[in-house]
């Protein structure tokens, strides 16, 4: 038995309309061949109605509860499809997380699937063509309902995958693939035809919100192939998968950008290294996220920088008051006002002049690089947020146009 | 252990400050004495959302797949009513009807409650102090989502009474009981302290909204009192119960009245009795309900009518004249413009003037009564639809204030 899995995300099936069509293209996939397993999201707009419901009535709601209220919008849209698709005279099964065996573990509002019991799945397939899925959810030992945390749908996609055995998974949003920029930003950035799974990661961790990291990891752990499309379209999209698949490998696949950051600068403390891990242990203890760390010594005194998202600033900033004041040290400086510019593509680790072509780059337009983080195949540079556009309109512009012009890139 | 059972409709949590409002009552219940079991039916209007999403799909819904979309709206409801009750530091938790072991049988969209597995539920009250379900729904042999229909929340509510062995149950609206009149049309009516369940059955039948027959014939049939209460107050509602427990037996306790009715004369067939049987076989076989059937003989000839719901009208009055015609019917008439007004009351089977007064009040007033059917307990006219104001209004003078005035009627 033939099967692919595909997974339609909320704006796939916003309305009456969408719903429709993707039950027209759940069809023609199965005329083609082969029976579907679609895991669907939330229509668009449902998971904040439902999110805005409960805070209305607690603004620290009883999380087993939450999950209560939160995994009845993928249920709505399980629903819908199957009535579109079995008004198209295919046969058609919904099957909830308990009905499909999606058993999960840990806390309420941020699971993990534990396992699937495929066979629930399969059996039905006996008979149905196409078993439609909700994204997001499951149910523990106890039977009660568990939501995943964002990205949730895209896992529960890849889980499928993993668990049916196959080698590859679809997942429509509403873009055709990954691109080399945001086009917010840049007019228009080419579409990349493949990227890997380590490539994926940095962006997702950079700023990209194409696909969780998390779906991302678990695809690559097993070797799933994420083909990522649109289903507005039929255009090729971007295809995820171990970078030895990969036949191209420019030096820079991508631009990703986020001004979701904000920078801490702790002055003259004594350069124990101790002091360093206290200070970022202290941080880590309230669940908060530091990005890039950067440090400079000076005498026996070390400087250090360090950047994280802008909605934990105000709560880390008391946190490095309070835990330097013992340590003496000499300022505490906050900003709020940078933003992160990164390069990502596998081929940067056997091309040693992308940094420097960045520096460049930049140097020409007056942009301050306040802070460079690099890993294998990726740089960052923090920047001051008024030189985003720039920085990425110009970078763009010297790893990708001109690239296009000479053919390296198509 | 004790324990009350309550039900809330949709009004009484159509937001997050009444969903707050009744889990207030529900909390204040509980530190009264006693654990809840509270059932709860869709927010007001999501019901109709959903429906809404449906039909926009597709006219003819798969009806399996109906009632996974249709069933979402008592979800939220649970989760939303237990984080306002776990907000108030009482021990809440809601199941859904898979959790608290609510089996049905018979067809989507309109199955029946076959069984509780009530130990689940008590299992439970072990250490939660307010367990809270979804109304109107339950799982099938197969695990399948299967829906009540109309008035599902309030049977949900009684099975549950009868599966805990307990004598009454609390049913939450926007009105505190019933009415001797519907206020749309009366200014004041009077609230009426207690009905027998045949009481509230004929009302139901004739207009009355408050509860549907299913409910109270389940309620009857297991003995379980019901209260009628509000949500928004705290006043003392209705007492549904056996009719020899009523205190008061007045002859009339209340006035019906609905414009939902329309008319179907068939003039001049022969009057064999196999044909009025035919002619209502083949009604019956569209699952059309027929209410008030009156016939009279002329010489060998028959006239009969017939009411039945407006939205059934067009539909039958072409199966009338199509099988009519073999029948040599000499003339069909239909009339939309009808409505029935009923008055019901246990007290009515030892009081013979009833119909007396009745037709001399509507005589006075010069309102034709075109139809009229008695059952021990209810007498309703079928009257013109433009009288009908103004026959409740005349009706209620002479059975209720003038009543009042003379201290029979509290």
């Amino acid at each position: 038995m033939s099967i692919t899995v595909q997974k339609y995300g909320g704006t796939s099936l916003a309305d009456s309309e969408r719903v429709k069509a993707v039950a027209h293209r759940i069809c023609k996939s199965f005329n083609n061949g082969g029976k579907v397993l679609a895991v669907v999201s939330a229509q668009s707009g449902m998971t904040d109605m439902l999110t805005q419901k409960i805070k209305e009535v607690c603004n620290d709601p009883h999380k087993r509860e939450s999950d209560v209220v939160l995994s009845t919008g993928e249920l709505i849209s399980i629903g819908l499809l199957s009535i579109a698709i079995n008004n198209l005279g295919v046969k058609a099964l919904s099957l909830n997380s308990f009905q499909a065996g999606i058993f999960t573990e840990g806390e309420f509002t941020k699971s993990k699937i534990l396992q699937i019991n495929i066979e629930k799945i399969i059996k039905n397939f006996e008979y149905y063509d196409v078993i439609i899925i909700p994204g997001f959810q499951g149910v523990n030992e106890n039977n009660e309902i568990t939501t995943l945390g964002r990205g949730g749908s895209d896992i529960t996609a890849v889980a499928l995958t993993v668990s049916l055995k196959l080698r590859e998974v679809e997942i429509y949003t509403d873009v055709d693939g990954v691109y080399t920029a945001d086009p917010r930003i840049i007019d228009n950035p080419f579409k990349i035809n493949e990227l890997s799974y380590q490539e994926m990661l940095e962006m997702a961790g950079s700023g990209s919100k194409v696909l969780h990291s998390r779906s991302v990891e678990l695809a690559s752990k097993n070797e799933i192939k994420i083909k990522l499309l649109s289903s507005f379209n039929y255009n090729y999209g971007t295809e995820i998968k171990k970078e030895e698949l990969c036949v191209e490998k420019p030096a820079i696949r991508a631009i990703s950008n986020t001004k979701n950051e904000s920078k801490i600068t702790i002055f003259g403390i004594s350069k124990d290294p101790k002091n360093i891990a206290y200070i970022f242990e202290e941080i880590s203890k309230e669940n908060i996220n530091i990005d890039v760390i950067v440090q400079d010594l000076e005498n026996n005194k070390s400087n250090i920088s360090f950047t994280l998202s802008k909605e934990d600033f105000e709560e880390t900033f008391e946190i490095v008051k309070r835990i330097c004041k013992p340590l003496n040290a000499v300022d505490i400086v906050g900003n709020k006002n940078v933003a992160k510019v990164s390069l990502i593509g596998v081929g940067m680790k056997s091309n040693p002049g992308v940094a420097a072509k960045v520096f460049k780059t930049l140097a020409e337009k007056n942009i301050d690089i306040l802070m460079i983080s690099c890993s294998e195949i990726k740089i960052s540079c923090i920047i001051n947020e008024k030189d985003m556009e720039n920085a990425t309109i110009e970078l763009h512009k010297n790893f990708f146009e001109n690239k296009k012009i000479e053919g390296e890139f198509k």
